[in-house]
């Protein structure tokens, strides 16, 4: 059979978690808490198990839960969406995102991404018979050239797609940023696909621009969410995409056939759960606690770093310490020193930044333990 | 935006439960049951949430549930998939469904399904820019023309897909129809898509002919399983597919980008759920039942049937009650007798065969108020 993703391979996330695992490490690689949910959801989800509500949901999502998503976007960006046709729930944000750009992107279309980017928007752009062109981002702060942005749209471009705040590099777009992009996508009529599943993690009272603020950006926007990193389950696969209807409409048939529904005890759970705000409001101080622990025991180490303005990624520049690349130092820091981190150059098209990816969505004696490590290299 | 699927609306099990709900009508238009899950499940599951089995798992599944779901398929069809690269556990079965389709269908390759099909087969189809070529069943008894699919093959013909036991007639492909299919599917070089999601649900002693008994098949088959139908949680939406290494590398390399992952907690629950093999083993024989108690109870009503051999679903023909189309008639039967079911030529192109379909996967009380309203029609 002829293979549609011939230079595909396991994901890193795969690779290193294993290899962690394998090593006995810490694994600061894959972005997953390693830390207890809060009691109360548990407790909600069990509810919904026992009450029965074990059969299929319905297609786009509990109306209870898409209301309150539509509450939550209200009150964060003063943004409103229709929680009848325009708010869907998928199977983590993964699903929303392939199937944002299943529905947008046509067989020739192109689609312009900053890289480092997450690994699946450039296979699922080319699933959709798309043509990815990549932007690196401008190192060493990892912020966007929107020039070069300008002169790469063609008559061609369908959409462009952003991630803030930024995994790996935690960077947020700025008001500046946005109001840029804003016009390049009004200007050209294109769509913005809007990864935004660290939403709630932001540090250092830094404000994120959700593409929903921007009216122009909002009218051609699928937004993606992720209780999983909002809530701390990740294995729960529970995220959103939020668009106007006119989107939303075309995504919800792609949608239909791809999975038809998600689970109905999970969605039961987050309608209740979402009631409190400060359940998501206060997720920014939790991580920034952990970054600062984190941050401050490795101050005096050979790594250097930027603190992350948000998500739960820090990256590490350890230029000082080797000239390997990093895929081969990340294999040797989780085989020798027993800690696993991502190498970011295989969301780079295979540049070499020496820089290395450290989730620190992990237990305090986690974040303590790596950090010795890190101190001694 | 230029529509992907222009003809494409709410599916028809959205349009029936909602038209459902909204009249207050016995819903037997949908297939899940409306009776409680067994609490040995719902307790495996609650025990995985309380065990903080809440972050992802691996991308392709728990290898303790592959490991289950290959000893099933061994016991059952003496068939060996090895858990390691040749299961990955999905979204439900139709996101196994889709990416199947997504794997194997090139831009311009034709894909043969026998109508009347369920409604993501085509579209998932004509995502991956395929050609459907659908060759409907013969009636009255819904089966298969071989000599017209050998006739419809040409050389772009890239796959076949089956379901057996068969939504919507409940017929059971017998060990003739595979062996013609195998010689089909070697001879032209094939791919097969084998949806089996009711593989369990099979009665008065038939015997369901899996795909993966057949060499040639095996070798060239998907073959999608659904746990949501088999232990009655359609909401968690729990599906497997299974193929023989070279065509599970492709689709696992898909997948990983499509949703990476599913459910961790309701992944757990199944494992140790799925070590006692009488649990799905009696399946048939728990159907059977309320397939009698259905029966039995419309016998002398104007509805007409043969006995579904398989599935949860009875195909009734009305044409001595009335020469409405089917879709109409389902509608009035929700509206003024509050008995919900599926017109099945939304499955046929436009058919117009005259037959509802009825899931009895009900609680008896419900299959014995609505075969009252049946009977009086
Ligand atoms: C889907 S596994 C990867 C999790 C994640 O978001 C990351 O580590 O970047
Ligand atoms: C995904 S909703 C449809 C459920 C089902 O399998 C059917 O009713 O045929």
């Amino acid at each position: 059979m002829i293979s549609k993703l011939p230079n595909v391979t396991d994901s890193i996330f795969t690779i290193m978690s294993r290899l962690s695992q394998e090593h006995g490490a810490i694994n600061l690689a894959q972005g997953f808490p390693n830390f207890s949910v809060d009691p109360i959801l548990k407790d909600l989800h069990i509810k919904a198990i026992q009450e029965d509500k074990n059969q299929y949901a319905p297609m786009a999502g509990l109306l209870s839960l898409r209301a309150a998503i539509s509450n939550m976007t209200q009150q964060q960006h003063k943004a409103f969406y229709n929680p009848e046709n325009e708010i869907c729930l998928t199977a983590g944000a993964t699903q929303a995102i392939y199937c944002a750009i299943q529905t947008v992107v046509h067989p020739g279309d192109e689609v312009i991404i900053f890289t480092p980017a997450y690994d699946c928007y450039e296979p699922a752009i080319q699933l959709a018979g798309g043509k990815t062109i990549s932007i690196p981002m401008t190192l060493p702060d990892f912020t966007i050239d929107w020039q070069e942005v300008k002169d790469k749209i063609t008559s061609r471009t369908k959409m462009i797609m952003i991630n803030t705040p930024h995994n790996p590099s935690g960077n947020v777009l700025s008001h500046q940023d946005m109001l840029i992009l804003e016009e390049i996508v009004v200007t050209n009529n294109l769509v913005l696909l809007s990864d935004e599943v660290y939403e709630h993690i932001i540090y250092d009272g830094i404000q994120h621009r959700s593409a929903a603020r921007y009216r122009g950006l909002l009218e051609r926007s699928f937004i993606t969410g992720s209780f999983g990193k909002t809530f701390h389950v990740t294995g729960w696969k529970m995220g959103y995409c939020l668009a106007p209807r006119h989107l939303m409409e075309e995504f919800y048939k792609i949608h239909q056939y791809m999975v038809f529904c998600v689970s109905h005890p999970v969605q039961d759970a987050m309608a209740h759960y979402l009631q409190k705000p400060e359940r998501y409001l206060d997720l920014g101080k939790f991580y920034q606690r952990k970054r600062g622990l984190f941050l401050n025991l490795i101050q005096e180490s050979k790594f250097t770093f930027k603190p992350a303005q948000g998500s739960y990624f820090q990256l590490l520049d350890y230029s000082a310490i080797t000239d390997e690349g990093d895929f081969d130092f990340a294999r040797r820091l989780t085989i020798e020193h027993k800690i696993a981190s991502i190498p970011i150059s295989v969301f780079m098209n295979g540049a070499d930044p020496k820089i290395l990816r450290f989730c620190f969505a992990k237990k305090d004696e986690d974040i303590i333990a790596a950090a010795k490590i890190l101190n001694s290299l």
